[in-house]
């Protein structure tokens, strides 16, 4: 039996979000955004029986057995532990800090018997899904590089907020890139422990954001990542990730895996491949002919990635008669908050490296850092 | 009046050469090769009448005023300045040390009268010059990003030489990268002072250099340069550049210059452009239809380029009676010697960057070193 589900957010994941539960048969029966306003009128648009601005009504209503949010990345951590703490089922986000994803990764080891999942949806893109099979299978050889790049229009909002805001969880890196590096670990079956970056914002005001106000987060990001082994100098795969939001009117969203005895390339939602020997490409996955919503701020690979999600939260749960239990099989290849704190800390890995400009080790955390030590780091990055 | 023309090197540039200069109505009266079988063997199928392996007869020879020297990188400075020295108009390819860069640069400022210019090609390939001439008129705004990629079979000769040698020239920085890091400075009109790159040898054996044999220059590289500005966080263009050879049966040749109002894109040989606002890319320079040779070896940009350095050194010289002055109009874009010692010294810093995961300035050599210095780093080199 299907749970009950609550949204948590307004923005436009959760608009095309709320749809594909629904044509799943998921009912979504409470959804929650900042203000009351756009809480009312995306519920209105949506049809949503319930709307609120306090996170309680949505965590507590009776109803809510499986909570989704997408949120700004500095309020998730707060809203996903409670949820589990409650009781709840979860999926999620990122959120801001390694310190806020470390906290949901103790809250998710609490409740094991509760679904937490991060929502970085491309793992269950069909093209991804399809590409890690043929990597499994050897279609590649030994793997050697990977070499990703997303080209697109500014991530800014229209009004100032978060998306302009580094500290807040804004910019390329942390927005597109993070699911960028959730994917590479999950094709190659490795973590990157080196990572080298570097971030530039190049637009740091437009017409909309101005006077005393700047854009920090990135608009152009360029990072390496030397996943697996420990060798500095051998062994494992290079990955090299380009992304740049300085150009309206493309979409480019390409993912290749160079290896010894041929090549994947995703392109957008299709897959290519060609071994080494064959005189041209292959195509090895076409478009599936996308039926869903058309949204303009989300990328088809996302958006396709997104409703294959769902479809597999429907036969995670459609398993059982219970509706708060969930067979882990359909989505077992769905990223933990382990993988999230993971992703979370090559993000910062990345940005300390384009501070610094020398390779910097990814180094998972293992225990909450104590909160006086973060006020004198906090305190140290403001002065900067 | 056109000069005589006496041709060093018996590989593949060489062989394409050769019908390039005549077709423009150059007379090419010596080839020299390693070995005299070599030589014979070329000269023969080309209809050269002399052919030599003593480097001086073809320098000394009476009817040659203009040497084309495409030899081994070792070897090609040390013809150069020989040449120059015997008051021979020189066109030569990369050298293999900035040293030897240096040294070639000191030659050509000793004879300012004669035409001194690096056979990197890419600088006259239309696509580029069209390129050029939209960035200073404006079509891309500021430049922000130069992303550039080439993908191809290897570099490796089928035997073991010097390009299975980094210390000798090989590898795909050296061959292929040199040329990039030219182009850019020429599109950009700026200089790269700090560079991050990376090197792989991803490929150390194969069916034909095996045993004790191993390949130690690069098949797979990837290096970033921050051009013009000297503020280390700020300003000036990010120029990324990946090189990967271990993808036979494919050749992407592609360079994108991405600026605040637009970007242009040139692959192969045609030009694309879009402004910013528009709905989709422009062709702005389609491909010319190559009528020329077809070499398996040497992908079209280089061979246009070529040949569109051949024609132009053809109209630099048929604008004078003495057939050994030249007008410097139509070769003044062509890469000087000045430009082959900052693109090698490039290539040496992406080289140390490797080794040391750090950032390295790009520091023009302004007197040569200490030859006893130089020896103490060869040793230094050879116990690592």
């Amino acid at each position: 039996m299907l749970p009950g589900v609550g949204v948590f957010g307004t923005g436009s994941t959760a608009r095309v979000l709320v749809p594909l539960l629904k044509a799943e048969g998921f009912e979504v029966h409470a959804l929650w955004g900042r203000s009351e306003e756009e809480a009312c009128c995306l519920a209105k648009e949506l049809g949503i029986p319930f709307h609120t601005s306090r996170s309680d009504d949505v965590l507590l209503h009776q109803d809510v057995d499986l909570v989704c949010i997408y949120i700004p990345p500095s309020m998730t951590r707060q809203i996903a532990v409670k949820a589990l703490g409650i009781g709840k089922n979860v999926v999620c986000e990122k959120a801001a800090t390694a310190v806020d994803s470390f906290k949901m990764v103790t809250a998710a080891r609490y409740y094991p018997q509760l679904l937490s999942i991060m929502g970085n949806t491309l793992r269950f893109l069909p093209a991804f899904v399809a590409m890690r099979q043929l990597l499994v299978e050897g279609y590649v050889g030994e793997m050697q590089v990977c070499d990703v790049r997303v080209y697109g229009p500014s991530l800014l909002d229209q009004s100032y907020g978060w998306t302009c805001e580094e500290l807040m969880g804004g910019g390329g890196l942390h927005t597109v890139g993070s699911a960028i590096i959730d994917l590479l670990s999950y094709l190659t079956g490795a973590r990157a422990h080196r990572v080298h970056g570097l971030l530039r914002t190049f637009v740091q005001q437009n017409g909309l954001i101005r006077g005393i106000r700047r854009v920090t987060s990135d608009d152009f990001c360029f990072f390496q990542m030397l996943m697996g082994g420990t060798g500095s100098s051998s062994g494992g795969v290079c990955c090299t990730v380009t992304l740049n939001f300085n150009m309206p009117g493309s979409f480019v969203h390409e993912v290749m895996i160079v290896g010894s005895t041929g090549r994947l390339v995703a392109r957008g939602t299709e897959l290519y491949g060609q071994r080494n020997g064959s005189k041209g490409e292959e195509l090895l996955l076409g478009d599936s002919g996308w039926v869903g919503p058309e949204v303009k701020e989300m990328p088809l690979p996302h958006l396709q990635g997104l409703s294959s999600m769902v479809k597999a939260l429907r036969q995670s749960f459609q398993a059982h008669e219970e509706r708060r239990s969930w067979a882990r099989g359909p989505v077992a290849m769905a990223p933990t908050f382990e993988d999230g704190l993971y992703v979370q800390t090559v993000v910062e890995a990345v940005k300390r490296s384009s501070c610094s400009g020398e390779w910097e080790c990814v180094e998972i955390m293992s225990q909450e850092p104590d909160p006086n030590h973060n006020l004198c780091e906090a305190l140290q990055r403001n002065k900067n």
